[in-house]
């Protein structure tokens, strides 16, 4: 589902039959002027996505971006101004800011878990806890906020979890020869990732070949003793439990990687206003 | 877009083509069962989205639901079970847990700012600051969480707001002129409702025959004002500064309606896992 | 679905792989210059689409539109003119002209229901019954007849019918029980209406609170008689055995909305011409 | 679009998010019963539509068809019955009426003009004058009246109307010439057609190859000319001015085919109804 | 599927969330200028595909096409420009490549035929083995090769063959009977042609009037043995066992058609370079 | 685009309103039974694809499967059994076969070039030079012939050719610099491939950090050079120039990879035959 796709469904969501109040009340030819402006601080994201909004409602409407995503919020700077038709600025703008005020709240949020990694090697990621639908969206938020991505879907990168593990040892299948038999599958350009919860499957997995090795819910002394034990023979995943009051302790254990599923499933919705004046 | 787009979408944004892991890993011929099991307390909504998940997958899961939406989620407990070929299983679990996971978040707060308004006549209302795609799920929720749903969408029901006053404004016609102008021209099945921000407002928009008035930001004190100058002649919402410190008192000022942004746009994630065993 | 999306499914309906005619006859460098004239009386209505119509055919095609919807139409008399590529003009001839001839028809029609109750109160409305896939076009012509919209669907009035109150009975539920109910359950903005078809049905639907009382089939006298009833509590409509020999009578029982089916279930095109001349 | 498309399409137009009637009103265990009934005579057609109507609301509703399409219609016979929960049958009757009485106002006004021309060689033909979306079950319906097919689109068979002889005549190209050349570049599977409005047009048309010619707008005299100058070496269809009044007569000048835009530009709704049983 | 839903779909088919190459590598602001060349002789197919591609990858992108459709192509020659934001000419150039080698490859293949048999009257034609979702493409690019186009679909010609021949049969319905009840059934726009694969079948076939017979695997001799028999009453259309060695005196046996399903369902990509120059 | 999205355009596609032939020939009641069978050697794929069609088109006819992907195919073998409505079985026929037809020439092709480096570590691998809507389906006939995938698209894996570093030329930007700022942007999981066309570029590239390093239309010598300057330090793929007369000796040049355009962009199809017999 593209950008265009996202945003014309949730125009017709949010007016399947026009916009009644606007063709009740307001002239036509009236004319609106709208700045955007940031109402807390915070990281801009979505600045292209609130742009795109008005342009579909109305090609008459002129909109110009006055900064980027990506950079600090200050309160009550104009980020962006809209011009057109009244009725058009009015049909466009709750779903502009649904859209961006709920990136402007992950990349907000992000960038703390960032922050508070700071000096370590530990990149933060995301996860696929995304809002069905506008997975994409979230992903540019993110790494607006200074993190990174974690695979797209399920079809980009292999990522076999606790489930997958039980289904191989209900079948009596070595883990081992399941993920050398794996890479005999998939592609050069996937990647091969296998997540485990125990000390005691790290040198069985980080031996067969993996790219990365998920360690799911290790203290920060197993996080230590398992990036000890892998050795850099694969990049190392630090999740479950994560939070902004332990981000830092697992940081500093060495990992490469802290998946964080609250970057995204769990979003406060950045304050962001759209003031009209009228002409 | 229906139920089914929604979630079909969702499927297909978390695998465009194909899930490799499971394909890398699993043999086919796998079986897996799983109980959806709450791991925190709230309110439940949204079984009906996460048994159809798992029938888009593939016909062949069998999903028994055992509980009802709206109903106290009590950690530990068995609220669904999920039988079915192991890839189909792992396939559904993150999309009908990402949607289950927003319903119950939006649900369960709700019935706090409900239960934080009991007592009094005030119903506790969502707004337009839905999720992009997924606003019918999210008004069921605010309705399994005791709350009322607002007007859906700018198509059925009238409201004007200061944006709308202010084009008028603008436009030289006088309130009480657009209002009267606006009756004459909706159905009579159109609700008819019009914020104000300042008790001077008051009278001039209910003498004119609206059927809500929305008071936008008004102080406990200004809140019973308006409703005394109401004084039944149309119903009263409150919005702006809503939150669950507040809530109580705006409600004993006499309010009809009070609507409540964050419902919907800075929800968190309730905690259910999908625990599957093997066979 | 959005008016793009209904003229550009027409118009792939209209010419799947392309207008063979054109290619095979027409130079491609051709040039036509068209205009749009009334052949009969009537109510103008869907210029907006006729022009769309054009431009989503061929962005260089120039279309000016000459009269308002809403206007009486004076056979002879230019409405829109409409100049480019000869191929794409004709592309789009047909399906302009079958949406606009079928607007102006329900227009027309809807005018001479509204001259007919024209001294009275009661407000001439459509109903459901419109054509699969064309309902949004269908009501903004019975405005531009003059008339007024019934609720646009399923989802954005409470309509109980016959059908419905038999289900209560069946089940036991009183009527005034139902009633009551529903309100405490439906949105504030949600009007709530119930159909009767015996006088005797009416003081426990108006003393149950309704916003609307539907009188169905009743003879004149029965309206009048439900009227008194009623007396002010609930708006009144009528419906059934409505056509042009009656509706006045209707009217004159005092009713304030008479809803009509056959503005839109039984259409007659309106007589329009695109004359074309060639460069 | 596919059948399928069309219902799918009108149940969403109908009810974009739910029937909030049935949901505040009826049981949600509550079955219904219902009789598909003809109030008035006439031709039936839609019988396989009406019945996937409710097979696409809910699967569990079972359809039992009692007629086949084309058949006379006898009011107050049973076609069809209609089992199932009350709410799943009640979110299907209006859009399955809605298309099916249509279709046998269709066919039953088809069936008259094949009648008026019975004894005849003359065809009865539809145009592209059809409803926006509906054209294919538009189509089944003139075949379920008795009378045949015209091309479906603009690309499945060549019909050069006075629009495309004027380009033709701008352009300084011959009539002849150009049918030669567009016999020359058509797949010969391609029908080709020409139309003229003068006798001294016939000629030259014919010897230069068509397949069928259509003499527009012509007297009976004109017609009777038009068909023994062709003489036999191609179809004749006759257009324009065709009535019940005048049908009749054109058919007897020896024509083979008579197009009919009144067929479906300008229809009535049969009057069927849906007997709905409560148990 | 109209030719933008085709170039829609590819795009987002190749980059489902976008170019992360390019976002990764190239500057934003960095501009492109292509050149399209063709690297090896051949019948040019598909510019207006090519042209269409990087226009809706980007409005900004300029695209001056210096060639026209059907001209043979001379290796080295520039074919037409394409300049813009060089991560836009990048996203659109293989899938422009991809649809525009596989026309040029079409073109020049179907060119060979339309040469070998030159001198006679015969027409080379495509069947409906064209890759699904292409069709129209491939149809365009056989008329660029100099071939004819057969039927579109299974909706604008009858043509039955073997298969229903043998369903005929089994329910003991005479193969005359049925041409002849198809006859009457069918538009009069509609072409009907049979197949047969031996020669006594072709007298019943052709006195029961059809417009085309297809000749299906029949020897030189059997074909000239057919050309005899149907002695100008239909047209004939030789199918089965058509190759370049083969196709020549195929042609001369006198039929008018010969169908070769080689020319869509085998196509080698005619090699073409986008040739990148960065400014 | 889901598999049965590509089916059910496939299958519109082919009958835009119907399968006019079967309607006008064939008893609706007529049951046709049908046979697979292969008419040539070659390797098996698309079973499941074929199987679907039918399934969409007419959930009563019933598909039994005989064989598996990836075997060899025994010409005359019958490889599945399709059974059902007459109509509806030919209604399915192309659509199955051309997809069908399609797989089995791609794995066919496959199989000949896994054959040929044999004994090497060499794998073969696709390209994006695919049919575009059929990626997914063409990838699955290459692994099926015992290839492997390459990205699937330009999301999931970075690949910087000979155009992007063109680009950065032009902007001043040295390779080696871009190649570790990508690095640092893209996710953990994404892989980095970049493509040099000179040995002198290899070293910069690989000590930059890239997971692939591609040499494009190296000689052997050449290949060999770059395999022991690369030294295990990135897999080594070839590309360019390579066909069935060249990939052996290219493959014991020692590269880990070898991608072929020729699997996907010129395919002839395979032989199959759907033999129907009817009761």
């Amino acid at each position: 589902m593209s950008l265009d796709d996202v945003i014309v469904r949730a125009l017709e969501e949010d007016a399947p039959w026009g916009d009644i109040t606007s063709e009740a009340f307001l002239p036509a030819e009236s004319v609106a002027a709208a700045s955007l402006v940031a109402r807390e601080p915070g990281i801009l994201s979505g600045l292209g996505v609130f742009a795109r909004v008005f342009e579909l409602v109305d090609a008459s409407i002129a909109v110009t971006v006055l900064a980027h995503d990506g950079e600090p919020l200050v309160p009550g700077t104009v980020l962006a101004t809209v011009t057109g038709p009244a009725r058009s600025v009015l049909r466009g703008e709750r779903i502009a800011l649904n859209l961006m005020q709920r990136m402007c709240g992950i990349a907000t949020l992000t960038a703390r878990y960032v922050d508070a990694v700071r000096g370590t090697d530990a990149r933060i990621v995301d996860t696929r806890k995304t809002t069905p639908g506008l997975r994409a969206l979230e992903r540019q938020a993110v790494r607006d906020g200074g993190g990174h991505n974690h695979r797209f879907s399920l079809s980009d990168a292999v990522l076999a979890k606790d489930n997958h593990l039980a289904v191989l040892a209900a079948a009596g299948i070595p883990l081992g020869d399941a993920i050398r038999a794996a890479r005999a599958k998939i592609g050069h350009t996937t990647h091969l990732e296998v997540e485990v919860d125990r000390l005691d499957q790290v040198e069985e997995v980080v031996s067969a070949g993996v790219d990365t090795i998920m360690l799911d819910n290790f203290t920060p002394e197993q996080l230590r003793a398992g990036v000890a034990l892998v050795a850099g023979r694969a990049l190392v995943e630090a999740s479950g439990g994560v939070n902004l009051d332990t981000v830092a302790e697992i940081a500093r254990c060495g990992v490469d990687i802290i998946s964080v599923g609250a970057l995204t499933h769990s979003v406060r919705a950045l304050d962001l206003g759209l003031d009209i004046s009228v002409s």
